[in-house]
């Protein structure tokens, strides 16, 4: 429970700054006899990776992954899977100028007040970067989950929104912009806005949607390991995340229950679906879906105060290559997540099968 | 990690069904040598107990707390405390109608293709009255959390929203309201609004809302295990639970960086408290607020078709004592969840002194 | 982990002291649908309980326990099984001894210190009273075990010691004598030589051999939990263990590997069992046997002297009603907390069936 | 609780095949601020490796360690310090012999039951190479763990053992002889008799002693998770294991009481010490020790005949580079071991002060 640990019999452990030698984890607990597809692995950290389009961070790092064990063959043995990250574009020297200051709204100062002192560069251990590590795990979970589908895709940038529910959506458009939301038109607007907003040294916020179907009846366990809370905890464990609802959420709390209840079909499955595909922190079946709440990333590169370590006032100017709107990135980080949470409560339910 | 614990070094574990003889649970890892006010215990759990007022279920159960252990000459001793309460004003023949058939938005269906049966009794383990064993510990784990200071309201009923944050509210008014709201005047439009629901056999959803003041800098670990990541878990496994949202939230989103990023004070706190207290997943001493939304309660006085466990469509007509708005008696639940949250981190940090 | 919890999937958590009100537990993540036979756990209860021979201590608890969730029209429903045990005979002016000093090779001591105080009453929680606990889960976990088969017997009390392998001796003997031998001569020797040691006041240890037949292959993970490393740990963790020892144990460090290796049949089973029916952490099907060494109970009814919180030098006397040695009461303490490793493992190893 | 962890808050989690690219860890929740002396690690390092003298494999892996993350300028940081070593020296091609045919006493048979295939070069995850990674993190904890001192040495070969308590011991000889034992007599005899084992192909068993002194009152949780049932777990798990006994032992199983209590000084220390520096579970600040037994290592360099994977007979030829004795390279094993037991209790421990 030193928290970098995440999953009970499905486990990812991790560790790395983000300019330190490399980051990595074990998986412990993958079933074995899987058939890795590497090149997918691949596949989902090119999606989350710097420099893959020209709205996102311009840093260049490959990120290619090492495996050092647990596959033999091309399958996976039952052992943990270690691998590792190394990085290799770090440009340490950009944070020289936040050794002694805290940047607001970042970990700097929670860091040094909770160990004494920190890995300044690049925000150590607090920096995003650590989400590389969760995208080789959820894409080796999402092998494991076979037909279980996972779908995430930027909902809103700032107030712009997509105002039409999943359904009627067109998830092949994902990965055809670089915002990656789930409609042509509003890919070329979001896109737009958040070029303004860099050349203006901003950033600015976003929703990212996810939806979960071909789900298998009876994952979560009821009381404190609900199904919806584990996938909350995990959501709310990624960088800049400030809100997870899922089914009817907030709206939900505006309806009646004549309105609410989701009335049965003589198969078991609903005619509605404001549960969100999950009754009592079980999985009913149906589409899981929820709503994750990203804030503007913290770095401007704007002139700014703040404060050092003795209190004293100073002047700062941002610098480096930063995301001006973090979701399109986000969006493999949040399925991987999601993945991890299935995986568990797979194993979890040694009854259900894939 | 079978579901039924919670916390790590301050760890609840629950047992028991709505309708069965008694629920209960074990404290495991509470210090020693905490002089426990036990009327203080009892008074956290007669602001959840059912009968309290006229907008909540007319149930009536005492709810009264027997402690078994690990409480020795009005000191708790560092081992376990057991306690039980006894189910005494059960109405199990309430519940006929529901034994072979599913209620719609309920978790009967989930649970009987989980565990191929279930105590059909009230909901069984599935009920909400699990909490009155949360509520326990909650109290419990206020005590160790000395000068911390806990406060959860009503902000919302349906479409009857509190529009003030939490500073410009009165606090005062929350325990002199049946609705638990902040505010004289809407305590008066939410009590009246949740009678008219009552009166249509309907039932409606609501938001509420926490404040945690007086935290320690410190609390909450980096990755996975982040202080609102625990927060937004415990608070999605309370029943009718759809959302979490902390510091700016969903409007968040819709934020640039240069608006929501929050200037330090010299002594290290901020101007503005868009974070909500917590910084790279731990605390910073500011004050830490969130909002919790809950679904409207499943269970209506109405005719209403469903399907039984063959898949055929059946009529029936739902009975009992329920509540026609949770969030009143969820206020001390959502106060006690954050709690224990608190309480495991303040033991797993042990450098912090509270 | 605050130490009160045992195993991940199967899991038992325990509370209670000695001379408190009740003792109890709670079973979470015991399968559902399991229809129990509750005469069989009381049964394994009335071998734990005190007053049942004229070599145990003469204490008279009817040691019933009371079930309070979790079972449903006489099955188990796969929520937590609550259970308690009152105490019912406890004559805590007993001891008002030692209130204020600490009893050689007790817990009195190291619990003062760290816990600051302690619940006196007859050990409180470092009582082994505790085990009771233990054994209703593990007389569930031998139900849910269904073939495996749980044997312990006592194989030595001081030096008097059964100089037979497990197979050469007559389980059917165990429950005829009072010691749990399996050796009608011995019985009436050990007999005799505990009613010897009562009658001096003094104690006397002993060894309890376990062995486990039917054992489905491939339980026990490898490199930290390996099934005997937890069945090790399970032993070590009764009061008053010291040691303990599986397949050749402390006489294999003497011996040569070409004596020692256990040389396969063609149907995967093994000549000779050296090994103890564990290869690398994991379960090969042959059987599995146990040593575990008893220390005297350290409670004598003599003077002595000893110190109290002060350090002040104090004389005393033992009173009570204690047992002269501890064996005969552990067997099915013993057999409980295998059942409880072997359960824990065949829920983490989902592919295997029982 | 996938088996590849050890620890709650202080939390060793390794990965890594004999034979594959490398092995690894992650040390998660070092407190922060330790200056680590990494030269240290390093000595502890090359007690374990191979090749170190003539009575040991005469493989040569340098055993050098990477540090990737955790450590900033010298001193840990408080996250999670991940860790490699390179596999450089493996001769897979040695290992075409057991692809399809199972060794004796080896975890072959049992991992193809469980896991469906295994990675066969070099016994994979069940070779004691894993071991490497826990004297790593073992080292660490050592630093952690200050004045706290942790003292092994070989206490037997075969039927060759120190016929003295460690009190009379000169722990000053223990790597001064390649057998590491602690006297200077006996670590020619037992030099000489591995040596003529190894001239035949054979090996031989032996035991360990750990003595642990400078120990803080207070350490263990009582019930499940006592000191010693830790320690005993830890030893367990250790490759070659069969048992494990501490104080008194299975010696003590054969005393009274009257003979086996620790009388009181007035300081709280004890006249005698069979209780071996526990009692219920917790430390008393005496000196903790505890004897371990391995057996005799698996692999001859000797004709033997087997089966192969679908039960036919086959004859065979065992090769390589493998240790007469095992417990001249685990003594800086069994101390990693105990470093990571006391270190977790440290922490869980709040209170404690090393």
């Amino acid at each position: 429970m030193a928290g970098n640990s995440f999953g009970t019999l499905f486990k990812l452990t991790t560790f790395g700054e983000s300019h330190g030698r490399a980051l990595g984890g074990i998986i412990d607990g993958c079933p074995s006899g899987i058939a890795l597809d590497l090149e997918a692995i691949q596949r989902e950290m090119d999606r989350r990776k710097p420099g893959q389009s020209a709205i996102v961070t311009q840093r260049k790092e490959p990120d290619s992954v090492e495996f050092y064990s647990g596959i033999f063959e091309g399958k996976t043995t039952g052992t943990p899977i270690g691998f590792a990250i190394h990085n290799t574009n770090q440009k340490s020297k950009d944070y020289g100028h936040i050794k002694d200051s805290y940047r607001p709204s970042h970990a700097d100062y929670v860091y040094d007040q909770k160990y004494g002192f920190r890995d300044y560069r690049g925000g150590g251990r607090s920096s995003a970067r650590e989400t590389a590590c969760r995208v080789v795990a959820g894409a080796i979970a999402k092998q494991f989950l076979k037909d279980v589908s996972i779908t995430a895709y930027v909902s809103s940038v700032g107030d712009l929104k997509l105002d039409k529910p999943y359904q009627e959506l067109d998830f092949d458009q994902i990965e055809k912009n670089p915002v990656r939301t789930a409609d042509a038109d509003m890919a070329i607007k979001m896109e737009e806005y958040i070029k303004q907003i860099r050349k203006e040294g901003d950033t600015v916020g976003g929703i990212i949607t996810c939806v979960i179907q071909n789900v298998p009846v009876g994952l979560g366990e009821p009381v404190f390991d609900k199904l919806h809370a584990e996938l909350g905890k995990a959501m709310l464990s990624i960088n800049a995340v400030k809100g997870f609802e899922y089914g009817s959420g907030f709206a939900g709390s505006e309806m009646k229950g004549s309105d609410h209840n989701d009335q049965f079909n003589q198969d078991g499955s609903t005619k509605t679906n404001f549960s969100g595909g999950i009754q009592g922190g079980i999985s009913n079946g149906m589409d899981i879906y929820f709503n994750i709440a990203f804030k503007p990333v913290a770095t401007l590169i704007q002139a700014y105060e703040t404060i050092d370590k003795e209190g004293n006032k100073v002047k700062t100017q941002g610098k480096g290559r930063h995301d001006p709107c973090v979701v399109p990135r986000a969006v493999p980080i949040v399925e991987a997540m999601a993945a991890l949470v299935l995986a568990d409560f797979v194993l979890l339910n040694r009854t259900i099968k894939l």
